[in-house]
């Protein structure tokens, strides 16, 4: 993409409003841009963002088994009053009424939607095991937004239910989940931590949360470093095989959140050198919840002596939007943002340093194509703004790399490449600054990128 | 994927609360569920065609220049009073109260807010042109939904907006995406004829339906048969090129719809041969409207010589979730769906005709991973159902091959590919199976199928 063609708006100044560090890097790189109190326009680099997201957790939902579909944004309440929870949820349910006064709500959430969907069409247990998830935009009416997407009105969630014939069965998909979330995470170059939860209005008997570990998130966490040794499953995971071990590994290591910290066990458990007290940010959970809308919405199937039984579910949600401030919030410094190379909006940015000097266009015009054509994704800044502002701009937007093009490095046939990361420089020509980074970034993602 | 594992809810009978073909077919073929009037799930298969239509969209819209970002559901209010169209827009428009009083809505089009992200941030002639699009859902309150996602209320939609610094420019641009608009129908297996279009009201004086062919479709459309035989732009076409000769060459054969029909106009030029009385219907709209939003809303860049003026703005949409419903209506037959190659959910269907038999299994095991290898979709029907249905229910899914394998052709090393839409069938050694398959989809559209 060349810059001349693109929307990047980027501010040199803080924008008043934002309190917290990716609220503030999100505006200023020209991430998102608000329209109403908690409602962001994705402007087009962090839509890409977004959608990097997006992929991993498709990618990572899809190899543990689950099927995708797409429920609407808008739903009845009478759906919403077969389980009960219409006059429950409160007021941070949108309640809408159309043209001819049928009361509609925008989804905060989807239970008695999909369990409507799977009574509508599962008979039998030999359907079982199912996972059904969508990416869809979700409304809750916060009573004080605030903190830019990490606490939004509209905001975009990956949400999955999954359908059992009984608890084991439940308790075997809620373990594909618990790994497969592992496995997203890490892949996005964050590590986020699963800690178990307290279940909250959605209901049932267990529950973990995973967190971002960020010096400004807003719970204050208490884990045994153990954990964060721990290996992250590799892709050959067996996910039809034995996953209790797995789990247990992982959640055998003391962590909670403030909410449900015990001090007394944490102190008897961990020593004192393991001891880990940070603070963190949601952005998964997971959920078993039994038969809590089977039983009153009748979602039942046919087991394998015919007796009709009450399905057992699960429900596993990511904030998709709220990831792109988590992973901020855990990848930043002074001059900006640090993103991981497998959610890079572009794994590389290409300054022009002298643009219409010909020597310096022709570099850049090479690399540009070179790179395209390596499949590696670039920003040119082809603009005639002054080197310092594109330097500040390259290091606020963050992409992993930046081939700095000028006549001085020409004049010795080379181009300067900058990890964004260490600030690390080094002089290379330019087919092999191409090189380096097709290597580079094979290797460190090889699964994202051929 | 393995229908055992997956959620294909198909129907033997027609459903009767729908009326026409694309709605039968939607709903016999397990792609989409209501869930309101005229707001749908849209079920595995079937969200696996929207992608495939956004995808194309997104392809062309990228060729021709176009900056993707991403607009929430839900707007201000406020926002539409700048414009005048908030009181304007009648009963259509879903309009919404939060909890603290304020007044929002689901966004029916958006002109009004990417007006507003506009002049937030762009100043200068030297930015333009500039065109942003998004695929989002929108909300139109239909007084009587019907035809399932031919009319129905929340829709997905592709809307472009172009910003060009006078009229001259604005025509460039909407000849670009009149270009694009050939390509990504054409590309999508449909043919779209553009048709001068009324304006109605988002308003400007120029604009062009397209329109798909098909004996259903809601409009009566007259048009030259010459505009059949016109070669589509090829993908290298010149987007900074001059488009006109080109757009005058699809706009000068005869084509209207009923509502600007002149009859005496078709006689006088058209000779009778070449007259085409059929029925269409409109799978997307372009519109140049100047400065209708620009001035209203102060949307100004300085030009050249410093002077502030209104940016000249067009607007371009594509129905992408009545995009399926539009393509059944034109290619099914009495057995189900036909989808043409590029948007089909998968490219061929697998048909263990007599799963539990060992050699049957393997054989089917075998081609399923070679098809998958080979970068070729596949939908295995595992199940324990008889041969009967499965061809019934592989016709009616309408994707382009199925292969059939049973124990009679094992006998002799073979398998039997059938060719939906024509009906042949040939018998083939399974390892020619995966190669003839792979050459036919590549060779039809080399663009999608690497």
């Amino acid at each position: 993409m060349r810059l001349t063609h693109y929307l990047l708006p980027t501010l040199k100044e803080n924008p008043a409003e934002a309190q917290i560090a990716s609220h503030r890097l999100m505006l200023r790189a020209g991430l998102i841009r608000q329209e109403a109190a908690g409602i962001y326009a994705w402007l087009p680099l962090g839509l890409r963002l977004l959608r990097n997201i997006e992929r991993i957790v498709r990618e990572e939902m899809e190899r543990a088994g689950a099927v995708e579909l797409l429920m609407p944004t808008l739903q009845l309440a009478d759906l919403w009053r077969e389980s009960g929870r219409y006059d429950a949820y409160g007021p941070e349910m949108l309640r809408i009424r159309d043209r001819h006064e049928r009361e509609l709500l925008y989804g905060p959430t989807n239970e008695e939607m999909v369990t409507e969907i799977f009574r509508g069409y599962v008979r039998s247990w030999r359907s079982l095991p199912l996972n059904l998830y969508q990416f869809q935009w979700k409304f809750r009416d916060e009573q004080r937004p605030r903190f830019g997407v990490m606490r939004g009105r509209e905001f975009l969630m990956k949400d999955a239910y999954s359908f059992d014939l009984d608890e084991a069965g439940a308790r075997r998909s809620y373990r594909r989940m618990f790994v497969a979330y592992l496995r997203m995470f890490a892949r996005m170059g964050v590590r986020a931590i699963p800690m178990r939860a307290e279940t909250g209005p959605i209901g049932g008997d267990l529950s973990h949360e995973f967190l971002v570990l960020a010096q400004t998130g807003e719970s204050a966490v208490f884990c045994d470093r153990a954990v964060l040794d721990l290996p992250v499953p590799a892709a050959d995971v067996d996910y039809a095989g034995d996953l209790a071990p797995l789990v247990a590994a992982w959640t055998a290591p003391y962590a909670a959140t403030e909410d449900v910290h015990d001090a007394g066990r944490f102190e008897r458990e961990v020593p004192a050198q393991r001891r880990l007290l940070a603070r963190g940010i949601e952005v998964g959970q997971i959920f078993y919840f039994g038969t809590k809308y089977s039983l009153p919405m009748e979602a039942t199937v046919s087991g394998v002596d015919g007796v009709e039984l009450p399905v057992h579910g699960g429900c596993y949600g990511v904030g998709v939007s709220r990831l792109v401030g988590a992973i901020i919030e855990a990848s930043h410094d002074g001059h900006g943002i640090v993103w991981p190379d497998a959610v890079a909006p572009f794994q590389a940015g290409l300054l022009n340093l002298k643009p219409g000097d010909a020597r310096v266009d022709a570099a850049c015009e090479s690399l540009y194509a070179g790179l395209r054509a390596a499949g590696i994704g670039v920003l040119l800044d082809d603009t005639d703004e002054r080197p310092g502002a594109k330097f500040a701009r390259m290091d606020l937007i963050g992409l992993p790399w930046q081939l700095l093009v000028g006549p001085r490095g020409l004049d010795g046939g080379m181009v300067e490449l900058k990890h964004r990361a260490s600030g690390e420089r080094r002089e290379l020509a330019p087919e092999a600054a191409i090189a380096f980074l097709r290597q580079s970034l094979s290797t460190s993602h090889p699964e994202t990128h051929p």
